[in-house]
């Protein structure tokens, strides 16, 4: 393809990372007109499409190796949500320029994330234009074992697989309103830039979550189309929800709220049976029970009284727009 | 997801391409943290991706009504490539705003494409930033039936599903450069915004072609790319080459060239062995034959003498920049 100059330069950027991640299901990598993927007998390929736009979902300046972890951590956490085993990744990248730094530096970060995630690049298409980030992520599953949100029943315990907030409170770090000082502003940079999708967590829930999804608009929000979608009330109880150390420390009193209402959190809320709770203790798998599902609509938090304390709603729109995922 | 406002009526417009065209294979749409693909035992998932920008890929100023057809077309077109049969297609939408005119006309467009190619929505993303439009389409295959770029050898016959040049004959009037006027022009025009992805003849194909791939960066340098991974020479005879009386009337004497390096043309060229042409041809599916497959490398083009014609090199970039596929 004589001419097109830079931009085929970009490929060898991420030959690596196609090439270091080989997952036994993809047939047929980069190279050709599509990528081919293959399944097991009796399994579904559950599929997921994330764009991030820089000044959005992350600042203009920003560094790459981080961006791009970001990036794929956020769209692989939605294969742990459906409880896939990661199989691979198309990236839709469209750039400004083609700066050799930011390229290294990106495809260095989405190399780690990849292997982090056992996802293979399988395919990608790189466009000049404002910075725009696409990663649709692949996924197999057997057949009736996704989890959904839809099953939700009344009785079924409220869990979540890790603490909520420290995106949110990372904020004026990432946005350089504050100076990161000390252990608990890396640790929640770390939560911001590099979210660890929780795919062994997922693939355990299934046959034992009635429903699922991974936190990402904050999870009061997201804890709202489980409610939804079930046909019933989810009832968080405010003394049980884990507060990280350094979300107490950077936010004081706000805590509560921002583990409520934060967002770009990428652990999994999901309700489960009380009959199943051995089971999924057994695996060793991390997770918090938080309240529990009971029959009517929404989303209330309680306090160790039993009072209605919820927040007044409001869905994580991340520091300059709106987006929604379909 | 209470608070995200506009960008969740974005959903609606879509819904209803959503919901048109149910395909067997979809085992869950819109709705969920993944879409869900099934596929039939034997079988193969094709997948690619694809993106535009505006003021790259497409003018600023658009009927969003075209350009939604126009982008669907285009990522189809490498499923048939592939010998692909369609199953569905995700939708990363990026907009400055949710303006509802360009919105209803684009979720129009999109339906109309999807109806065609027989393609379901099945999850997608939207977000605020600068026009820019990714669509990943899903289709499948036999298990090793994939019409690959690899395969073209010596004595092969060299083939085009259509005819090329008049998208690229069709810029001026694109970009407000000349005022369209009469039938021929209408026909550009239609070629450029409305292009028809060969799907039915890539699946007609499997098990006859030899190589197979999708002009969309001008024919010269996509057969190039069935010369590189094929490790064999292609020789396009000039005089075979069908050019359309719309591309000869609004191209004169460049009619040739245009045919040869314009892009956006979305028809399949392949190699097929000589034995297969009787039953490609009784398959009724369009096709004409342009040269053959010679030991060697490279693209050449001969005139009715053998004498090498071949312009010089350079593939298609569009009107405002380059990009590169993987």
């Amino acid at each position: 393809m004589a001419g097109l100059g830079e931009f085929e330069l970009i490929r060898q950027y991420f030959a690596a990372a196609a090439c270091a991640t080989p997952v036994s299901g993809v047939a047929r990598g980069i190279g050709d007109d599509c990528a081919l993927l293959q399944l097991r007998p009796g399994e579904q390929l559950a599929v997921s499409t994330d764009t991030q736009v820089a000044g959005v979902h992350f600042p203009e300046h920003h560094d790459p190796f981080l961006l791009a972890q970001r990036v794929l951590a956020a769209a692989a956490s939605d294969l742990a949500a459906m409880g896939a085993a990661p199989l691979g990744f198309t990236l839709a990248l469209t750039l400004p320029n083609a700066e050799p730094a930011w390229l290294a530096g990106f495809a260095r970060g989405l190399d780690v994330m990849a292997r982090a995630c056992q996802l293979a690049l399988i395919g990608g298409d790189t466009t000049r234009g404002p910075l725009n980030i696409n990663v649709t992520v692949f996924g197999r599953l057997p057949v009736g074992q996704a989890l959904l949100r839809s099953g939700a029943r009344p009785g079924d315990l409220l869990c979540l697989g890790g603490t909520t907030g420290e995106a949110a409170a990372a904020l004026p770090l990432v946005l350089g309103e504050r100076a990161a000082s000390g252990a608990g502003d890396a640790e929640l940079l770390a939560r911001y830039w590099t979210p660890q999708p929780q795919l062994l967590l997922g693939q355990a829930l299934r046959g034992l979550a009635s429903a699922a999804l991974d936190v990402s608009d904050g999870l009061l929000a997201d804890c709202g189309h489980i409610a939804e979608q079930s046909g019933v009330a989810l009832l968080i109880e405010a003394a049980r929800l884990p507060l990280a150390a350094a979300l107490r420390e950077a936010a004081g009193a706000r805590a509560l709220h921002l583990a409520l209402t934060g967002g770009d959190d990428y652990v999994l809320a999901f309700s489960l049976p009380p009959a199943a709770l051995p089971t999924l203790q057994a695996t060793g798998q991390p997770f918090h029970l938080i309240g529990r599902v009971a029959a009517g609509s929404g989303v209330r938090v309680l306090d160790r009284d039993g009072h209605d304390i919820t927040p007044a709603a409001g869905g994580y729109q991340h520091f300059g727009g709106g987006d929604g995922q379909t």
